[in-house]
């Protein structure tokens, strides 16, 4: 796959510095923290040689339902139970977790929620196409749409699965048998032609396009604008797409589902950024369909200064431009070598001033992340019964806790994550240098298991919230970004509000509210926040919980905190966007979509 | 000035991850290579606790016809000359190569040139104010001007000094007295509040206005355009300024000059970028003021996910939305440790690929530039007479040429200079690693003084065409970004194409041809082409120049070059911005602009 222009460097090193044209489609899941398996196509090194991409190597049908939950996260053979034991296990066969029991959860999900695994508040097992509202379609679009021979579908559960996103709210509804306004029509481009036809079709019978990616948005932006009256057609990237097997080092949580298109319209951050970059350090190239026609630079030098970077005008878009359908991001070589850690800090405190430091001597490993104490310990509920992977863990665990943590106070202690890649001596140097700086700031090395486990959750994390809501609780997760010198009074002052709020407004049982460091930069850091509450008791649970959840932003913007690191705005955001941006700010923004698309053909009313 | 939030690091290492709040101005020129002295003042951690800045500190002053040239680069008292002896000499005292005498340079360039140092092309030695054209003065805003207290001027020079920058037809016309069109007013702010105050008034009452920084735009972005009817009002930055002791590292090789505000007006990139980043990675928050009012984020997080950023609407926006008046940035503590060296290579060819496996493996240093065979030459030629800087370098230089590098041939080697920066012991081993690097390419250390005479000479280089231009020759430099797979191809056919072009128009000497990889990326880098040539025989030099330099971007573009690295478009390439951006992208930035300021009273022109 290496071009020829490479001197002297080994294959592998020349393939490094090549750029992948990549078909706006699906990545393969990195099973236990292996690098993403970059299914795209390689560019050949000149922009004229790329070819459209084929359809093969799918890894989500256009029937998501045959694989995928329609009313919760991710595959539908994949979930956390209780079984009838009153032992929770973990189903399926696709994660390392899968099959495992997890004997601690129990205790611990009853003790923190004041729930109890005998009082269920079960989802609605099916939905029934009544539920789903007849599609509202425009015949003449649907005629010409015909005539393209792009597939498309007017299936109720096909329209009903593009009509949402991950927002408590939207899967609270949907546990209920609750369905709102969902797209009229599904279609599946294969390739930029097809959108370029999809979009041309939507200008001129004035149809509604919201662009689709993965489905993982958790800010309301696949949400249809229920004051729509046009019909909306869900335009469904995830079937353009083809295969390969580099690395991009792009890793968001969501990386199983989400889409490179959706990365570039959200500016989607990943897991080793400090490695690879965010999504804009990684992208080369974009071509963009909108209805006024097609964006793209005319060449892939790496920097340029020729005005106002365009790209930056499709970054976080959100789907109200146009379609993505080209991108050409950077690769690396797969890393040599891998290695997970772990410290634990006697508080959160110096484990903030532990990563600062790291960031400011910029020796952030691939990923480092800071758990608070609250995540710490839940973190110990979640590890499954002994198995091959977890079993010098366990059997160390109560001694090393009792002789090298000794001193430190188990409700204070704070644990952070490290994952090393590269050149395995530099891997190694790397590593101590990280353990040395962790030293003056009271960390302990805390073992290669804990750090492993932490990251093989990041995947099946999003799948327990399905797990509260069949006992009654309630769950969400946000984030922001903020200077160094305001983390620890965001982390403080937000986790506080969260409980404040839920108390004035009638949770009846204590919050669990937590929060770690995800993400640092030279001059701050992404905090994640974790919220969950029993909802026993409340009229309107949702309610309660949008109003804690405003509450909550309000509390981070005024502690100088952003609207958003990476999760986007969105509808759940876009209040927020005017004080964001300044009016003035706004006003470009609204300038660019009048100028792109004046007749609102993207019309999901993100952001603006 | 370090903030009481850290946490167990020193003084210096807090201060490491501060912020700077400037007040768009200038910034102490560094010499021999230290960082910059920023003239700044330090944001105290917290937003609210931004005062505005006092107008202490300036390093230019209003009146720059005291100490700057009008009609050539820098300073008054600094320029190459042939003195009586024939011998070069470089005056004043303020540059390191300043009193001494240059002994190899008059062959070189009689040589290189065809010149003779007694075949003279000298210019008008001063301008009269009658050249000056007399102000097209809109009353009504001079009045209310005066009522600010704002200082400004209509004086004929100080008019002159803000209407060019430094392309070569804008100094060559002042050489021969001719004025073109200039400002009819120039105003100096103090503070935002001033700038607010004069958009207001410029909006008012229809009178354009151009922001002026260092004025060493090399793409035409500071002339005024002939066919604007209004009154031209050039609004100059250079006394918002303050002063601190910090380094933000970014280092354009106009920094003696130029100015924060044009850094970001033009997406400036630094010599250090590698350390440092470019513009765009240094800039945290942004403020400028625009005809709609004053554009800024809420907050300072260090990465947003909130719709596209805007930021990037004012990067690169060369004054045509509006001034930027504030800009936070990162600072860094100086570094502890600076260490040059060189590399001699066989070839160009061995360079580049050399530069780019540095790049892969990310180990390059603070700056690593390397020079085409015939930069090379043209540095020995620069060589001044033995001093003490210089003593061991020339002691050793003959026989070191004898020796190491025998069997290189004379005319095909290059070398890369580089400048490593951080702690002592990183940079010793960092140095090892890149060296090593090298060997695999053939290249040998040449030494610390070649890399430091090559950094060293980045703030005079901009004086020598001033003396090429006393002897009939002009020169230009001109850059671009390339993909790593393109770089030999763009060297080798702009170069060619210069020589074919100038021969092909009339030009009856060889010209200089030359380029330098100045800057490297992961995916691609930065090339930067000088030419020259010897114009006697020509009736219009300055079109056959155009036309030349036209086919040389036209070659760039071909090679799948960029428009722009770091110089801009101003209006020198506006030409090609639909090819770079295409007609969508123009359309973005177009309504952008529309919106902000439908009266175009940013009226210069630059990009659209």
């Amino acid at each position: 796959m290496a071009t020829n222009s490479g001197n002297g460097g080994s294959d592998r090193q020349r393939v490094a510095q090549q750029r992948l044209r990549i078909i706006a489609g699906h990545l393969r899941r990195p099973e236990d923290g292996n690098s993403a398996i970059l299914a795209a196509e390689e560019c050949k090194g000149h922009v004229s040689e790329k070819t459209d991409a084929s359809s093969e190597g799918k890894t989500v049908p256009r029937r998501r339902q045959e694989i995928m939950k329609w009313n919760g996260w991710g595959y539908s053979d994949s979930k956390f139970l209780f079984n009838k034991n009153g032992q929770a296990e973990f189903t399926g066969k696709r994660y390392r977790l899968s099959g495992m029991i997890i004997p601690a959860l129990k205790d611990w999900f009853e003790g923190t929620f004041g729930a109890n695994v005998h009082h269920k508040s079960p989802a609605t097992p099916i939905v029934t196409s009544s539920a789903v509202q007849p599609p509202n379609l425009n015949e003449a679009f649907v005629e010409a749409l015909k005539s393209t021979g792009i597939p498309f579908s007017i299936d109720a559960e096909d329209r009903l699965f593009r009509g949402h996103g991950h927002c408590l709210n939207e899967i609270f509804a949907l546990r209920e048998g609750k369905v709102g306004r969902v797209p009229d029509l599904v279609v599946w481009p294969n390739c930029h032609d097809d959108v370029l036809k999809i979009v041309e079709l939507a200008c001129k019978h004035n149809v509604c396009l919201i662009p689709y990616g993965g489905g993982t948005s958790v800010s309301s932006a696949l949400e249809c604008p229920p004051e729509e009256t046009r019909s909306i057609v869900s335009l469904d990237t995830s079937q353009m797409l083809n295969e390969s097997g580099y690395c991009t080092g792009h890793e968001p949580d969501s990386m199983e589902f989400s889409s490179l298109g959706g990365w570039v319209s959200t500016r989607a951050s990943g897991m080793k950024k400090n490695v690879y970059g965010n999504i804009e350090d990684l992208v080369i190239h974009i071509k963009m369909v909108t209805p006024k026609g097609v964006i793209e630079k005319s060449c892939q030098g790496p920097r340029l200064s020729t005005g106002p970077d365009v790209h930056h005008f499709i970054l976080g878009s959100e789907g109200t431009l146009g379609v993505v359908t080209e991108v050409t991001m950077k690769i690396r070589p797969l890393p040599e070598y891998q290695k997970y850690g772990s410290v634990v800090f006697p508080n959160f405190e110096m484990g903030v001033a532990c990563l600062r430091e790291v960031a400011r001597q910029r020796c952030a490993p691939a990923s480092i992340r800071l758990m608070d104490n609250t995540q710490f310990k839940f973190g110990h509920a979640l590890k499954p019964q002994v198995s091959s992977l977890f079993t010098s863990f366990l059997d160390g665990l109560k001694t090393f806790y009792i002789t090298k943590f000794k001193g430190f106070d188990p409700n204070r202690l704070c644990v952070a994550t490290l994952l090393f890649e590269g050149g395995r001596e530099k891997v190694l140097q790397h590593e101590k240098q990280v353990y040395d700086i962790a030293a003056k700031f009271g960390g302990l090395a805390a073992g290669e298991d804990n750090g492993q486990r932490g990251y093989m959750l990041t995947f099946v994390i999003a799948y327990l919230r399905d797990l509260g809501m069949d006992y009654y609780v309630i769950a969400e997760s946000f984030e922001t970004s903020v200077p160094w010198d305001r983390v620890l009074d965001i982390c403080r002052n937000v986790k506080a509000r969260i409980v404040y709020e839920c108390k004035d407004k009638g949770v009846q049982f204590a919050p669990l509210s937590s929060c770690r460091v995800t993400q640092t930069y030279d001059s701050g850091a992404c905090v994640y926040f974790y919220f969950a509450f029993n909802y026993r008791g409340l009229s309107d649970p949702v309610h309660t919980f949008e109003q804690v959840e405003h509450a909550a932003r309000e509390e981070i913007l005024a502690n100088g905190g952003s609207l958003s690191h990476h999760h986007g705005v969105g509808k759940l955001r876009k209040k927020w966007m005017r004080d964001t941006v300044s009016t003035v700010g706004l006003g470009m923004l609204k300038s660019v979509k009048d100028y792109v698309d004046p007749d609102n053909i993207f019309g999901n009313r993100n952001l603006l």
